[in-house]
Order: structure tokens, then C-alpha cells, then sequence
């Protein structure tokens, strides 16, 4: 029999219909292990991210590690630039153009920033394999351009995110983060700002900080954890092995970050990358950070969490129509696969 | 220059982004033409769906077009079985179990309806290509099995879909659409309920009935239409040749379809999945049909309709984490791309 679970922080329903697969090894028996990165070298002559073609991208907006020269030369350890083909561009003013079809149809110009973080000169390098110091800078890299960026006084909310292999819509496969800054709060976090605030008014609490208290107390879905990190699979995950990583202490902006938290992040990202490349087969997978929208700190309500969903399974058009999931795994006897390795599981 | 476009029924926002892809015939440039059907017997020994192997699946709960004979025999044009592996199943009550975890969990246990109807008996038979009587007795049989599901008084909405094509989540290549009746309104429709609520009371109209009153005066996004139904990509198409069909005049429930309608939606249906096989080369795609919750007809702000989304692009960890998505083709040249069945367009 299945179970409908609902969640508190963002109204979410989930099906867990475990019945429709087999146990979670089964998920992944059929991927083949994918070629070996070792197959590809460190640097490719035409990819646009590798050291040495720093000409084949917009001027770079922010690099780490390179301790001289000029920007957009070989050095750095990490580098920031513009997206070459931007979903949205910082020109001319918000808004305008607004209703400029007329009628019902409401358009404005697609302004705000979309910006690309190569994370390591190495082409090859598996992001769930960074060194604990180049994961360091990637963290800083982000929070360095979303503290930048918080300063324009027109946009609302930056979307940073990741995408990891072709069938989770990477189309360079060189390691790189992306952040999208647009002049309105999404709708994904506008609902789950609203579901937060209902359940504070109730409760009195963040929902974020009850749910980890829970999580911490059941132990059944964590997955590791640190001493300012939690990483668990949620009790409403809507894909398999989909897992969050959330500060132990409340905050509801990631530019709330402090210095002593920042290795601590670093080092549980790297853990749980690692972990589901590890265990999953190098998954494709997609990550998106979610925070209070800019200047608006210290909501009492949220709580900033990064989510990592591997794509090894497709929503189709339930999931598409109704906003419901139906999730083939259970997520405590995911997180307990996570646990041991994709070793079996004996007893608990 | 991309736009940020907003739809007033639902609160989406789209950036239509084309300069990240080039014009619509890119997009299926790289497409191989799928095997040809023909080349798939229109019988397979091992198929649940195909004549001959009906003790494959759990008892029909509906059959067209066999004249005599028992249930679960051969001679049936449609047939509508429940899904061997559901999500959700008729059993207890709804709601119990609830809160089962305890803390702030909420679950219960699994209730409501899954069922397949296969559309057809020829296994390879292209869903694009149904013949216009068949076609109407797959209508037809969507709405006895909706209309049978409306009188249960646990359930409370209907999500009607159809996956083709592995990509789009199908598991089996036979034609058939399927259906999930849950003891909830799902969140998406909530949404798209509450948005069109808002309008109409500022508005005093239906946003679906005015949007689709602009569509038809401008033209430039109308795919076709016949005398009760229209189908046109939307302006805040969230993908690449999403395509709607709705009921020309209003209607806010499936079940409001009448005898004199039903052949022409057959027929645009027809019409529609023909010409997005031909011009895209059988892409995979999602069909969906939003409709009012069971037990609330003529909600005068509602408008139900069917929406195909091809698969032709990924929703990646920006979608994800957003809800807001990058279509990168324009909705305009879309449509103009499938009216002239994917020929170079020139003049307009």
C-alpha cells in the first residue's frame, strides 16, 4: 500500500508507491558505469571553462587563486563570467516594456544577471571529487557573487544552481555552477515563503528548524552530518535520492553564511556528491540553493537548504498536471542505501 | 533581448529565451526518426495491452465496442483496466493513518483510483493516427470512467494524462492514456484556481475565455480550431510547443462536455498529436487535462482544457528550483512552424 505525505514548509504532496520499483539497488542496476572521466583529459582545446581559453568567454567577473596577472589569463582556481547565450541581461530598466502587448498578455525585457562559476580548471575533474580547499572557494565564489549582486537595488532573487550530466541539461560538461538574478521572487519560493509564515503564526516555530529537530531525533533518513550541517533525505522527497543539506542553526538567507560555517559546508557537499557519484553510478542530478529573497534577512520563518535531486527517474504527466510526485523509493530505506554504500542492508 | 512573460490564470512566469537555441526546426535537426512503427507487429505476445493477453491485467472496469461476449475477452475497441502497480487504491478510508508519524509528518495512507485505458488494440498504432471513431470512443471512455469516478465521495479531483514515448515516462509502448483519482485538489490546480478566482473578481470574466478571445484576434499563436474547440501555443508556453485545446465556449469541468461537442474534440485532438508527430518526428511528449474539482460545475472563473507538452527540451535545476522556466524558442514562430507543417515559413 502506498502513502500520501504532505509537507508542512511547502504544502508539497508525494506518493511513495514503492510497490512500482524494486528496492532502491534495483534504480540503478540498469545504469551502466559511465565512461571514466580518467578517459578524458584534464584540458580540452576547444571547451570555453579550460584554463588557457579564457578569450572564448564574456570578461570574467571574479576569479580566485590567481595571485598575479591580468584578468582573463591562466592562474586562476576558480572564475566567474557572464553567460554567453544569458537567459536575462542587466540592461535598460525593469519592468519596462511591461504590457507591451497589450490586452491580458503581460511581457516586460528579460532583465536581470546569469552568470557561470567554473569550479576547477581540470575538465575532468568529477564534482563530487573536489579537494576539501577547491570546494572552499567554489562556497566563497557563490556567496562572493550573490553578496555583489545583492547590491543592485532591482533584483529580487538570485537562483543559483547546478547541472551534472547531459539528461539533467548540462550541455558543457566541464564542472560549473550557474546563478540566474531576476527583478521578481519566483513562485516556488514565494509558496514556500507563504506555507513558512502559516505554519510559524501556528506554531511559533520555523518549520525548517522543527523538521531538522525531528529528522536529528529519527535518525532513519540522515545521511551525515556535521557540526554546523544536516543532510538528510526528506520525508517528502519527490524523486528518488533526492537529499538536502541545511544549516543546524537557523538562517534564513545564505548570505547569513559566516566564515567558521563555510569549510563546514564545503566539506558536507563534497560528502554527499561524492557519496551519491559514489553509490548511484555518477547520476545525472540537478542542485538549486534556496534562501529568503535579497534584503529581507533574518525571516523568522525560513531557512535557506540546498537540494540535490539525481534524475533517475522521470515525472511524466501526473507529476507535470497535478504538481504531485510519485516516488518509486522510500526515503528511509534510501537514506539507509546512502548510509552503507549500497552495501545490503542488514538489520538497522 | 529574451522577455519575462507573465500568465494571469496561473502566475507563471516564462523568459522566452530563443537566442539559446536557434530557430524551431533546430531543435528536431538532431532527431532521428524514430523507428518506424510499422516496423512493430501490431501484436505482441507479451504486451498486458494487446488482444488475446487480457487476463494479463487486473478485470476491466469499462470495455467499448465489443458487441458479445464476456469481460476480459478478445473484441473490445477500447478497454479500461485498473493499473497493475498503482500509486493509490481504493482501500479504508481516506485520510487514515494521518499524522501516523506524528511530530510534524503527516501522511495517510494511499487512497484513490489509478486506471489505464488503452486506446486501442493495435500495438503499434501511432496515437497521432487513431482513426476518428476511435478517437472518439477514447474521448468517450474518458468520460464514462470520470463521470463513474465523480460519484464516489472520497475522491475529490481527477488527473487525467498520457506519457509517449519512453523520454515522457512511458514503460509501455502501447497506446493508452491513464488516470489518478485523489481525496485532494492537487496544489497545481489549487494554484491555477485561486490566480483565475483573483482575476475574475477584478475582472468579471473568465482569464481563459478573454486569453482565448485575444488568441483568436490575433492569430499568430493558433495552431487550429473547428466550431467548439480552439488549440494554440500559449503565449507563457513553459516549452517548446507546448499546445493547448480548449473549449470555445466556457465550460469549467471535463464533465460539462456535451454529445455535440465530443466528435470535435476528437477530431482537434486528432489534428493536433498528427501534426506534432509529422512537423516534430514523433516526439516524446505529456498530455494533461486540467479541469474543476469533482462536485463544483460552473465555476464561472474555470475553463478546462488539455495541454500536450512535447519533450523536446529539459527542465533543469533553474526550472527546479524556480518554477520559473526558459523556453528557448518563441511561441509565435512555433506555431506559425506546425500551421505550415514545418515548412521554411517566409511572409507571414
Amino acid at each position: 500500500m502506498s502513502e500520501l505525505r504532505r509537507d508542512l514548509a511547502s504544502g508539497r504532496w508525494v506518493i511513495v508507491a514503492a510497490e512500482r520499483a524494486d528496492r532502491p539497488g534495483s534504480l540503478i542496476a540498469g545504469r551502466q558505469e559511465k565512461e571514466s572521466r580518467e578517459a578524458t583529459p584534464p584540458h580540452m582545446e576547444n571547451c570555453p571553462f579550460c584554463m588557457g581559453n579564457e578569450t572564448m568567454t564574456p570578461p570574467e567577473v571574479l576569479a580566485l587563486g590567481r595571485d598575479s596577472g591580468l584578468p582573463d589569463t591562466p592562474g586562476w582556481r576558480i572564475r566567474v563570467v557572464p553567460n554567453k547565450y544569458p537567459a536575462v541581461e542587466l540592461q535598460g530598466e525593469p519592468g519596462a516594456g511591461e504590457g507591451a502587448e497589450g490586452g491580458i498578455f503581460r511581457a516586460m525585457t528579460g532583465y536581470g544577471v546569469h552568470e557561470v562559476l567554473v569550479e576547477t580548471p581540470e575538465h575532468n575533474r568529477h564534482p563530487g571529487a573536489l579537494e576539501q580547499q577547491q570546494m572552499e572557494l567554489v562556497v566563497e565564489s557563490i556567496y562572493r557573487r550573490c553578496l555583489a549582486l545583492s547590491r543592485e537595488p532591482n533584483l529580487q532573487y538570485i537562483q543559483v544552481y547546478r547541472n551534472h550530466g547531459r539528461e539533467a541539461g548540462a550541455s558543457i560538461e566541464h564542472p560549473h555552477s550557474q546563478l540566474i538574478a531576476l527583478p521578481f521572487v519566483p513562485p516556488l519560493i514565494k509558496g514556500e515563503l507563504q506555507h513558512s509564515r502559516d505554519y510559524y503564526e501556528e506554531s511559533g516555530g520555523c518549520p525548517y528548524c522543527h523538521t531538522l529537530a525531528e529528522e536529528l531525533a529519527y535518525g532513519g533518513r540522515m545521511v551525515t552530518e556535521n557540526r554546523f550541517f544536516s543532510a538528510y533525505i526528506p520525508y517528502v522527497a519527490r524523486l528518488p535520492f533526492e537529499t538536502w543539506i541545511i544549516p543546524n542553526q537557523h538562517q534564513s538567507s545564505f548570505l547569513e553564511l559566516n566564515g567558521g560555517q563555510l569549510p563546514a559546508l564545503a566539506s558536507i557537499m563534497g560528502t554527499v556528491l561524492g557519496r551519491l557519484a559514489e553509490v548511484l553510478r555518477d547520476p545525472p542530478y540537478n542542485l538549486y540553493l534556496h534562501g529568503a529573497p535579497l534584503r529581507s534577512p533574518g525571516l523568522p520563518y525560513y531557512h535557506w537548504h540546498l537540494v540535490i535531486v539525481p534524475r533517475l527517474a522521470t515525472g511524466a504527466g501526473f507529476e507535470m498536471g497535478s504538481g504531485v510526485y510519485i516516488n518509486i523509493t522510500v526515503p528511509e530505506e534510501s537514506a539507509r542505501y546512502l548510509r552503507e554504500k549500497g552495501e545490503i542492508a542488514v538489520g538497522i
